[in-house]
């Protein structure tokens, strides 16, 4: 939930008792400190600080400069005109050094990965350091990747998972059918069945009946995204939350052309002029992103949200606007109630 | 699992306390009657009788033969033809007269439909021969259509789910990109959410873990397909049976190729010739099964299974190969071992 997430939503849910998280992949290494900093003054509690681990962006200005032009239309209908270039606006964590003794000086209760794994040398620095790593999975073999890494859970990230999709490896702009899409139930009985690292289970949780679900299948415990992202504490824009909580929320797709990674999301125009036949290839990720937040900012300026990225997962009509103690008050209810319910029907067969 | 379900299979569930199922879509309505006289020779308790809704095939010979001279390359590796022509090589329920007089004759207890509903005089006529109907949805809008045509419970389809996809509409060779593909935990918790009937889940069920999970979810019942194709009294075949319990388990995808609609099986060499750049168009569904059925028998006849309906859904890793009752048996003392370990974690929080 990186550019969603706040050290207010973060220390609220931490303060009711879950793990609240901020997502610092866009930041440099010394916004990150600051944002941590801004948590703890909060909660005194633990909290998740989730970075990217992707492979480093290839640039390729001809590809880049093809992707802009293909945009230009689309500048044009707010009177604006695309950016000369594209950059690669954050930097993977991988390759930040920053970032990494920030962490190891810093010393978060938790740090997660996403798109893959850090060298193994700040995997056994960021431990050594005290702190409890986690790491997302879409397939086994990302599991077994991240278990045999020595990371201390698993964050079995189902298909319907909103924002970016995980996996490892990006194979290209072309390659759309390597994914095995596992959806959350099927991925989480997987890796509870084929690993010995426990599991937090991700991907369509919104309720109690949710999070009941994935301790049935084995889960250790439910990552939950979308569900947090109508609260007041998070940075979403009122046409975000608008369309996350109003009568009829669009339905979501993984969408490429908005950062250059499979991410889900409502529908949107820039999803739309990635499914045409004819268009030019993707810059890498995240230049793509360079791109899509530009042509967003063009739009927004007069009043237009079709380009905003806005992630959500598939159960996003299942969001509700409450503050973040609330929600994780009534989630704990929820599931007593679930379980409650099952214990009731144990009875019956 | 028309074509892998067999009397013997569902008779078998059903006595181990189960509703089987029996598929006679592919059938005549005379085949369909002798398949429930087998079962009910086999068992006294009530089974499903599944049936296929789709629109019926809108023949276009033109694209049929443009496909055949494509797969003409793969016959000649086998020293075969292709066929001169292709047919509608089994009629839907919603223009079968006499497997719907069938029906009402013989009263199954529980008829299910999939790839949409019939007409409604045909719902309400099995209605009043005393069947329970159930029908299949991949999505909310499904599953309110469900609903609303009376029908008694809602198998909600997730994407996990091998076989054919249930989705109503089938909008074409060129449209991949609309469907919602809901994983089953979204779905369920939607479909439970939105609408008042019994929801049957289905999609990535191997396990009583599996099963504890989608009740959890609200579901009144779980569905399972993939989980009982190894036992021992289905009709599938040799290389079926070794793909599905072997060490290392092809991937599923979303195959077009053989039938001319979206299931899910294991990734074969109809997949590979589906994906590239240059194809035709598919013939309609189900006369693009005519051509699928030719080159796998085909190959078969040299020993080659890799153009093999082998349809499975995304947790097949999970499969095991028993007999049908024991596997009942299984599933019900795991569904029991799961509900006892979330009674006792609910006192933990």
């Amino acid at each position: 939930m990186a550019g969603t997430s706040t050290p207010a939503l973060a220390a609220a849910v931490s303060n009711a008792g879950g793990l609240g998280s901020i997502g610092v992949a866009a930041m440099k290494a010394e916004a990150a400190r600051k944002s941590i900093h801004e948590t703890r003054a909060l909660t005194r509690k633990p909290f998740n600080v989730n970075v990217f681990c992707h492979a480093p962006a290839k640039l390729d200005t001809a590809r880049d400069a093809a992707w802009l032009a293909y945009l230009a239309p689309e500048f044009a209908r707010f009177d604006a005109t695309p950016p000369t270039a594209l950059s690669e606006i954050y930097t993977s964590f991988v390759a930040d050094d920053a970032m990494f003794a920030m962490l190891v000086e810093e010393r978060p209760a938790v740090v997660s990965f996403h798109f893959g794994l850090p060298q193994q040398e700040k995997i056994d620095a960021l431990h050594d350091a005290g702190i409890t790593l986690l790491a997302s999975a879409t397939n086994l073999a990302e599991a077994r990747a991240v278990e045999a890494a020595g990371v201390d859970a698993i964050v079995a990230q189902g298909y319907e998972a909103g924002g970016h999709r995980g996996r490892f490896e990006d194979l290209g702009d072309r390659v759309p059918t390597d994914d095995e899409q596992l959806g959350t139930l099927a991925l989480v009985r997987l890796i509870v069945t084929h690993t010995s690292v426990p599991v937090i289970a991700a991907g369509g949780i919104m309720d109690g009946a949710g999070i009941a679900a994935v301790l049935a299948l084995g889960a250790q415990a439910a990552q939950l995204g979308t569900a947090f992202v109508a609260c007041p504490e998070s940075a979403a824009d009122a046409a975000y939350r608008e369309r996350l909580t109003g009568a009829n929320p669009p339905r979501t797709a993984l969408i490429r052309a908005i950062s250059g990674r499979p991410a889900r999301g409502f529908v949107n125009r820039l999803y739309a002029l990635e499914q045409t036949a004819d268009r030019p290839d993707l810059p890498a990720y995240p230049v793509t992103y360079d791109a899509g937040k530009a042509i967003n900012a063009a739009a927004k300026a007069k009043g237009n949200s079709d380009y905003a990225a806005q992630w959500a997962g598939q159960a996003a009509p299942l969001a509700r606007a409450m503050p973040a103690a609330e929600l994780v008050g009534v989630l704990r209810a929820e599931l007593h109630e679930t379980l409650d319910a099952l214990r009731d029907l144990a009875t019956t067969f």
